[in-house]
Formats: C-alpha cells, sequence, structure tokens
C-alpha cells in the first residue's frame, strides 16, 4: 500500500477486559438493551479497536513498534489484552 | 453453545465512524503516539465492538435481534456504521 510515494503498512489493534474484569460499560448497555425490551441479552462485554497507518514496509518492524505502542498507551496491560493484527 | 441447559448464540458488532467523520478521539491517541516518539504513524481511527450473549437458538433471529439493537442503541447511525458477527 502507498501513501502518496511512500509505502505504508495498516495495523488494528483490539484491545479488551481480561476475563474476570468487570465491564461496568458493558452491564450499562445490557441495562439499557433490557429497557429497550431486549430481554434475551446478556454477558454484554465491550472493546475498542485502533487501525493505525505505518511508514514501514517490514511487517516485522511494524508488529514489534505497534507492540511497543500497545505497552505504552493502547492498552492497559494490567486490565486488559490486545491482539495485533498487520496487514499485508 | 450452552449457559446452564438453554442453547445461546454469541453476537459481536463493531461499530465505526463513516468515513470522512473526524475522529478526535483518533487523534488524541496519535498525538500521544508522537509525543511518546512513535512517528511513523498517521491516520489514526479508533472503534468499538460488543460481544453479546442471546437466548436464541436460529442464528436469522439472533441477527435480525441485534440488528434492532443497533439501530435502537448501539450505533448512531448518523455518525457511525456497524459490522454483526454472528457465531454458530
Amino acid at each position: 500500500m502507498e501513501r502518496g510515494t511512500q509505502p505504508v503498512i495498516k495495523a488494528r489493534v483490539h484491545v479488551g477486559l481480561k476475563a474476570g474484569v468487570l465491564d461496568p460499560q458493558g452491564k450499562a448497555v445490557e441495562h439499557s438493551l433490557h429497557a429497550l425490551g431486549f430481554a434475551g441479552v446478556h454477558g454484554v462485554r465491550t472493546a475498542k479497536s485502533f487501525d493505525l497507518v505505518l511508514d514501514e514496509t517490514d511487517p516485522g518492524k511494524a508488529r514489534t513498534t505497534v507492540e511497543a505502542m500497545c505497552q505504552q498507551l493502547l492498552a492497559n496491560t494490567v486490565i486488559e489484552t490486545y491482539r495485533i493484527d498487520i496487514e499485508g
């Protein structure tokens, strides 16, 4: 993939709460769904994802860089897990 | 899949901003990454997902129900798009 003339790599980071960690947002969504009449739904868990474009040509280097981004910013590794998808 | 003795269906809803809609959170993450020294990253876009467990046996009915949940609560269809994955 190119941005202008420079090759780039796309990455997606999926960040979710570790099993067993309370998900207040998920609970709130679940209660709202019940209030809207959706009775048969439970176990609502929320997660987030980040799409990134990296000025990089080597998928391995891209993964290492995104790994560092996760450790430093994108995920709170105490309560969250993350998964990195590298395109290309 | 069973919950106790009752069959359930798992669904995942991916909700993201429509193309062209400004993503302030993505911009904030991008600036933070640059401040941490990750210069070669841009176009950061954020998205969210919901994992749901439905007391349902028919995947078609499950999809219809989750579609209604998206329209009523899970997605702001003015600025967001959503994709529904039904397990099973």
